[in-house]
């Protein structure tokens, strides 16, 4: 069987373990272990009467309330079929620039929905150890965290930028300060801020405050992670509302199915599940990370998301396929992701107890 | 508010009825009153679990339920997001084309998707009233019921075609031999079946039985309207696997969401359920059709499909305008197909009692 391209592909993990699907524990996508929420559980089981009837195309209460959430105006916010959805559109729209730069190691889905509509893409290394900044000119304008200059004004001002923030699946977290330059040097930029709900308040450095002063930004966000939903697929991008129009006209008019809608309605308004993600995630991971270092040969990299990038001395498809076969644990291999390969792999924080799961059997396997 | 492009839209409806949602009798979008059956329901609070899971991307028990069904191997099958999100993808690859004949009047997200990859158009009427064979001359090629001869073959092999069978909105259905000559004709043949599964089998025009002898044949299906979940998005398109393995590069992973998935194999599997809807709509249509029949300025259109054409004497504007706010019930005026306008409705065939009310307010209303 073919090794998946994304995490989470249970069923091929399932027939490598020889059991049944439930009986693995996944630590490759990075979902979080706390949900859903029952509040989305009560609005799927409340609306699954309201299947018989289409979606209503504007999508109105679901835009209202996600209005209401971030604090823009409805027409400034289109709902998706999941991230992804709204990500092929951004392909499209990105590869009528001359180029689109990609940080990288980049989510393999950029790649494919620009490689769809034949974009361009420069590939620009992110640095995975310290930073270097001590070296960098102050007249030359950086990516964060890149060695590389930006290439001249004249060439960025026609080329677009599909950032993720936190990046995935370094863990990386960019500040707004960082980012802001960039809206000026490029003639459209794209955060996928996929993972930034998992990132307190106090400490978020989403771009969506400041969506209605930048006409070439676009911010795609997730529903699907921090509310543990991916199989109902939820995602939404916030632009200026003439890119969003344009958008729709490139696709069907129903791709947010009723379920979907009402679900996420009910967990946006949900402040207790929102308060005991954010009280559970940063003191889990940094028990995980530690567990992770005290481990001969493998070193996690600092995360301001639900996840770690982990480098590991021993083969990483070997690790993954002894996981699978001795422990019926999954974690994320780094093949996708051409610059890290097999001396890298990522694991979603989950509880306490799971990650001692993975802590002790990673321990049984490298110190044999 | 605008009046919307499309049918189900009870949103606008109850605004301008004054009546919530629930209260509107909905003859508008073209859903068995049947459904859902029982057996999706099952599946779907079974699967809902599951909705902290990624879906497979390759749904490989979605395609294997539906190739027992079809008796095709599963590559020759891609589920999508609605058979909607696949008419995306048909249009793209439409577009490749030197143009695109479509039967006019034709339903408006063909020309949505059409336009989004700028693919050229070209119309072609359907005779609305008897077929009119005799004046053709033997040696020119025509599309099933329009009274236009082909463009030469020199042009129409490198043109598609996309027809959808039976017609919506007036209900014709176009005979398997009249189609297949086309498959000779043209580059790519697009045959939308979204309402081929309301015919008997005994009766039916599908050409799934021959997809794997043409290459250049797409034949796109629904599951939402024969078993009412146009909420819960599912659909599927049947071509050769190297069209499909094509498509699933230009979207995203994960266009079906779990719950849609599991639906799906329960109904394709419920014969109980197939049987009472084939019992159910002939002679129902059939007493509408008479009832509507026996209206004075009211002419019903002969439909194989779970809807009727009328044509009206009054303004279907108004008669849609006055059955909302009177009597609380919704029907599709026919704006949105350029070619029919203001003298056209549609109405979807309901439960024997649903009729009688659409009828009796009907004759209320134009008897006044």
């Amino acid at each position: 069987m073919q090794q998946p391209a994304h995490g989470g592909n249970l069923a091929w993990a399932a027939a490598l373990a020889g059991c049944p699907r439930d009986a693995i524990l996944d630590f490759s996508a990075s979902i979080s272990p706390l949900g859903p929420p029952d509040s989305a559980i009560a609005a799927i089981q409340s609306q699954i009467g309201s299947l018989r009837h289409y979606p209503e195309p504007e999508y109105s209460e679901l835009r209202l309330a996600l209005s209401h959430f971030h604090q823009l105006p409805p027409e400034w916010i289109l709902p998706g079929n999941g991230s992804a959805e709204l990500l092929t559109l951004v392909g499209r729209e990105l590869a009528e620039l001359s180029a689109t730069i990609l940080l990288t190691p980049a989510f393999g889905d950029y790649y494919r929905t620009l490689t769809a509509y034949n974009a361009k893409v420069l590939e620009f290394p992110i640095n995975l150890g310290q930073g270097d900044k001590e070296t960098r000119r102050q007249s030359e304008v950086f990516l964060p965290h890149t060695p590389q200059p930006l290439p001249p004004r004249s060439l960025t001002k026609q080329q677009g930028l599909l950032l993720n923030n936190p990046h995935n699946p370094t863990g990386k977290m960019f500040s707004r300060s960082e980012i802001l330059p960039l809206l000026e040097e490029f003639a459209l930029v794209v955060v996928d801020e996929a993972f930034m709900d998992f990132v307190p308040p106090e400490a978020e450095q989403s771009l969506i405050s400041v969506v209605q002063e930048h006409k070439n930004l676009v911010v795609l966000r997730s529903l699907t992670k921090f509310y543990s939903l991916p199989g109902l697929r939820l995602g939404y991008a916030i632009a200026h509302p003439d890119r969003l129009s344009r958008w729709q006209t490139w696709r069907d008019p129903w791709p947010v199915n009723n379920l979907a809608a009402a679900a996420a309605i009910a967990v946006i308004g949900d402040q207790n599940f929102q308060q005991q993600t954010w009280q559970w995630l940063p003191p889990t991971r940094n028990q995980l990370f530690q567990g992770l270092a005290a481990i001969a040969g493998l070193q996690p990299h600092t995360s301001a998301a639900n996840f770690l990038l982990v480098t590991s001395q021993k083969s990483s498809l070997q690790l993954q396929q002894q996981l699978l076969q001795d422990h019926q644990i999954l974690i994320r291999d780094c093949l996708s992701f051409k610059e890290l390969g097999d001396r890298f792999f990522r694991v979603a924080v989950r509880s306490v107890s799971d990650n001692q799961r993975l802590l002790t059997a990673l321990q049984a396997l490298l110190n044999n």
